[in-house]
């Protein structure tokens, strides 16, 4: 069968499809242990998480399933950034708050950065499968995580990013084509020569590495995990077929955006975060199209309240509406029958009779 | 078997493998008979010729062929330039000429386009499949053609561009992800917006539309083309793959920087026609960027000479050196090698045991 390779036994999981680790509440406990239920791998997108909360979320998704289960953690970055810069993007940020009745927000002090501690909490917790956006680890935390059979999984947009991850240690390699939502995982090239779409990028990173590559970006159904499997890849990675799902956290209006949106709907912006990413496009996005805004992460601090609130107060025009490029094929469905409907459809592909 | 589906047969061919309409001198009577003989569709690309240099074409490629073949040619626009639009523009293409020892350029009278013309060659010449780019034709101009009875080929890149070529009347869809090399066939959105992956746009198309579907955009081998079938194209449309083959009519300058470029070297630019077209970076895009320059076509007009002598004295820094993303993946081949290869690796990607 298709699903039993090498990369699912390493990964100890029946299908070698990959909920994708997204940050910022879709990922819950209920959402990861549905997916690891079904046979997939959930993962905690723990990237704004901080360490006692990425704790008690493994210690949730434990209670839940006792079957393998990822946790994805993003690789520090601390850009400077001035008084004037912060007080220009702060006022550009000031006529959401006022609307929403918010005070100002501030960054937190002195480089603070959960990395480390998560690390040590994954590792205490036993967490099977550890994955990393926005670069690569450090060489000795990849012997520290190796030692406890933490299997380690890295994110490349390009195919130089690729042979850095697998220089550098790392088991399974994530090929994040430009269709894919949410943020670009780009760290070793500019961001606009990394928006290579799937269909390009997987070939050319199997072509160069000797690791096991998943395949993200477009991917919604069994036809694109059959398409990923002959493009070479081993698995997938799929986020934004999970934001609508029923046990997806994502906030209704978030639900109801990628449910109602078609692929010319999406757009990549920084105005949320500093970082390019993919989301349905809104006001916020359009108002903030070429404003004073700061580098990630700082850029994220300052509107995360701002989306908070929003979601609140049902303002979607100021969310982040993060979805891939194929929204037209997203389902509201529970996660395990995705799953399960998902493999079936790729059984059938790949069975037909040619 | 895979290939011997609805849209060989009406196409009359082998493989539903077309290999594209590249204008601009790419696509030669040999390279086009080659891929034809080999029993893929080969396409003259008459969007850059006169209804003479088509008819000549035409009958170069039947002299060479018995099988099927298609021509493709461009639907026309005429935005209005001024002339201190067109001086400005001249003004930033001075300092190429100069060097190339050229004289300066001048637009066509009376938004002159041979489209009538080549419809005309077409319908006598008894052309056996038609695609355009650019837009869709009239509906009498469908009616016309079909009434010869040559099947009729559209480009859309996005959802919407589809459903607006079937409901003209067009047969089959090709549809180009973002992937793609030389210019967006995008006619029904802004450009930015109609830049989606293959992966995403392929399935979406193929659920909004019941008439056969094409797959363009980073589709290179066998992989990419078994990658395409399970996405529910009938197809594949490539452009790249055949620039690098032995019968190809690109400049040398052109196939070497294919072949010796990389997914990040390829970008989108607008400097060589007022377009937006994907090529290998060079100078001429850098210097170009942000640059005073014409709407298609007129920019063409005013760069095509310099493009063509810069080939001369051997300034590829100065040339369209079109690809799309997947370069590592082109091949210095015989074009029929190459389709015979893709379609054995097709087989045995589709008959492995899953």
């Amino acid at each position: 069968m298709w699903y039993r390779n090498k990369l699912s036994k390493r990964l100890g999981v029946k299908y070698p499809i990959i909920q994708a680790g997204m940050a910022g509440g879709v990922t819950t406990p209920l959402l990861i242990s549905e997916v690891s239920e079904a046979g997939a791998l959930g993962t905690l997108g723990a990237g704004y998480l901080s360490a006692e909360e990425t704790k008690d979320s493994i210690q949730k998704i434990k209670a839940r399933t006792a079957n393998p289960f990822s946790v994805n953690v993003f690789i520090p970055e601390f850009p400077e950034v001035s008084d004037i810069e912060l007080e220009k993007a702060q006022e550009e940020l000031f006529p959401y708050r006022q609307q929403l009745n918010l005070d100002e927000a501030s960054l937190p002090k002195d480089n603070y950065s959960p990395y480390e501690e998560q690390l040590e909490v994954i590792m205490r917790q036993r967490v099977p499968v550890c994955s990393f956006t926005f670069g690569v680890p450090a060489k000795s935390v990849v012997t520290d995580l190796k030692k406890e059979n933490i299997i380690l999984i890295g994110t490349a947009t390009t195919v130089e990013e690729a042979v850095i991850n697998e220089e550098r240690g790392i088991d399974v390699i994530v090929a994040q084509g430009s269709e894919a939502g949410g943020h670009r995982g780009t760290f070793s090239s500019s961001f606009d020569r990394a928006m290579v779409g799937t269909m390009s990028l997987v070939p050319q990173i199997v072509d160069e590495v000797s690791l096991p590559v998943i395949a993200a970006g477009g991917i919604m159904d069994g036809r694109g995990v059959a398409a990923a499997l002959m493009l070479g890849a081993k698995g997938v990675q799929m986020g934004t077929a999970f934001v609508t799902c029923q046990e997806s956290g994502a906030k209704s209006q978030h639900k109801a955006a990628v449910s109602s949106s078609k692929e010319t709907d999406v757009v990549m912006s920084k105005s949320f975060s500093g970082k390019p990413a993919r989301a349905i496009d809104n006001q916020f996005i359009q108002q903030m199209n070429g404003k004073a805004r700061l580098s990630y992460p700082h850029q994220n601090f300052l509107t995360k309240g701002i989306r908070r609130e929003a979601a609140k107060q049902n303002r979607p025009e100021w969310m982040s509406l993060w979805s891939g490029q194929s929204p037209r094929l997203s389902q509201t469905v529970h996660a395990g029958h995705l799953v399960s409907e998902i493999a079936k459809q790729v059984d059938r592909l790949l069975n037909e009779n040619y």
